[in-house]
């Protein structure tokens, strides 16, 4: 495993736990949000403001990444953190979840991807070995290895073949070489059969990754299913590497996640949603451009200390809204990536506490909003 | 004449001045440049990134707000600085102007004007007297009165016919009930006739207006003929109170404006610009699309102190730019207001010193950029 990479549990409460993971970029509390940075940018945020949400990680996509600017411009220019001006750790996923979603005639083999560019319909080739490569151009301090996400109502074939050949990837991925410190992570499929995510877990834990991920969760399964493989798989994992649920959801699907012992999230929600007027609440959310708001002189939520809501009343958020002022996304986005540093900063403390189960169902808890 | 509305000229240098402008808001040092938020918003930045671009009063559009989210809303709120978190002086201008450029349908005559809103096409009059009371509501710090506007390339006939109905207007105006403390400045038309902007400055300057403005001018006349206008009749200005030319203007057009004695200005040339890729730099300006900031690795403009070119470096910009990235439309925003904040900082420092002329001279020098 990689050096300059270490994870340390420092408490436990049922399932649930909370650490660290220290990286040469910096420290990252987990339980742990990542947001989103597609485009070397979490869109209408500055790295201060990022930060100042309670991050301290965040993702960039591989896909869009080596397709524009390219992999060896990033390189140049200190690294994805660097290039962004982001100075704290960044974690990269493989590219091949956005080959399947967004790319033109994507073709799969044990060889790896073929696609066509969704910018000017290039032909791209990924391989396992060169996911891993561009991820060390990108120099991200996590990186995730290519594997082969099934949808979520695939047949059970399906989902077996894609996991013979995630492991047959893993297995060559974990060979090539990577810059000093960078972190090598695993990906676990097996969709929402507890048989095969069992079987697919043994076989990844058995390689030297740094970290071990569940992936092709929140890809279209009912959301039962979803928490169910939580309850199933997570406490297997391996306790001494850190647990990271890919593409992770609501505040709901973290804390459930959470409570059985996961310690790493991403996902667009906070920010996607941010920029279609969906603010994030304790109990719920609400949509900014409601008629309700076309006066009201409180903040977007009562207690909250982000930026936006010390600052803005509904009614100005409102009107910046429906005139389509740039200024909203930024403003609603501020205050969303807030709620999610503030749930796994509380979920931090109250595992601390002992008090996970409490601290889950009050942030859950319907109230007036 | 307004009481808590105060100017004072504290330097000159020929025509040149520098002085101060005190409102019951804040203070605005002269010559001001003053940062258009259309729709109660300077699009993108935030009011500390605003304050911090050395902008002591932001200008809000009376046609704008009072269509959305509508006057009354805007007072309820605590008029236009609080609605929008801006802790410093606003003006508004009267909303003729856009009324004309943006609306269908405007008819005018000596009782106002009658149009369609370009939202929903709900007809609305705005009579002069109209135009005082909304910006009374919305509360600035300086109001505009309703004026006729004609076109650069207007008969003389017409122009004539403006002034009349303007100065008819002006009588009308100066005596509607304004909130404490809110000035209202008259506005000089004339186009680029000089007899009869002589003409027009008698009779506005007879009123007692807190402020004088030059309006027509940028409207499509050529620009020989906007500086000749500056040379004949900013001097001829009353030198007691500030002196406004509405709606400009590139660097170049703004020390030719202060070198002839005007203290206040707006545009959106370096917001809307901004969001084109267009980057004001000294002696010149570029557009950070182009192919040359590939892989440049410095920032915006060597030696400027903005947050933008204090974190960022061109290679990064451009790539946001291409992507069409949110954050990039408020980092050049930023760096531009920077560049029209340190002109005018260095413009009153200039004529503190009594070194306008090479001030002015060094600003423009082509450099390479």
């Amino acid at each position: 495993m990689t050096e300059r990479f270490v994870f340390t549990v420092n408490a436990k409460d049922g399932h649930a736990r909370t650490g660290r993971i220290l990286t040469q970029r910096g420290d990252i509390p987990t339980p742990a949000f990542m947001p989103v940075g597609t485009r070397a940018s979490v869109k209408a945020l500055s790295p201060d403001e990022i930060a100042a949400s309670g991050a301290s990680i965040l993702l960039g996509n591989t896909y869009h990444l080596m397709l524009r600017p390219g992999e060896s411009l990033i390189a140049k220019a200190g690294g994805l953190a660097k290039f962004m001006a982001w100075h704290k750790p960044t974690l990269t996923d493989s590219g091949g979840f956005q080959v399947f979603s967004l790319s033109d005639r994507a073709k799969i083999s044990d060889d790896g991807v073929v696609f066509a560019s969704h910018i000017d319909g290039s032909r791209i080739e990924l391989t396992p070995e060169r996911a891993v490569r561009v991820q060390g151009q990108l120099g991200s301090d996590i990186a995730m290895i290519l594997d082969e996400c099934p949808p979520g109502d695939a047949p059970r074939k399906d989902v077996e073949n894609a996991m013979r050949r995630t492991t047959l990837w893993a297995e060559r991925q974990i060979h090539v070489a990577r810059p000093e410190g960078q972190a090598l992570f695993g990906i676990v499929q097996g969709s929402i059969h507890e048989d095969l995510r069992k079987r697919h877990l043994d076989e990844i834990a058995a390689l030297p990754f740094d970290g071990i991920a569940l992936g092709g969760l929140s890809v279209g399964e009912p959301v039962e299913d979803m928490y169910r493989i939580f309850h199933e798989i997570a406490p297997l994992m391996p306790t001494e590497r850190p647990r990271y649920v890919m593409g992770v959801g609501t505040p709901a699907d973290l804390l459930e996640a959470i409570e059985q012992g996961i310690d790493m999230f991403d996902c667009v929600m906070p920010t996607r949603n941010a920029r279609n007027g969906q603010v994030f609440v304790m109990g719920g959310k609400l949509n900014i451009k409601q008629a309700r708001f076309l006066n009201d002189a409180s903040p977007l939520e009562t207690g909250c200390t982000c930026p936006t809501c010390s600052t803005y009343e509904r009614r100005y958020l409102r009107h910046l809204f429906m005139s389509k002022e740039l200024l909203i996304h930024r403003l609603l986005t501020i205050h969303n990536l807030h709620h999610y540093g503030a749930l796994m900063a509380g979920a931090r403390q109250a595992i601390k506490d002992g008090q996970f189960s409490a601290f889950k169902k009050s942030w859950l808890e319907q109230r007036e909003i």
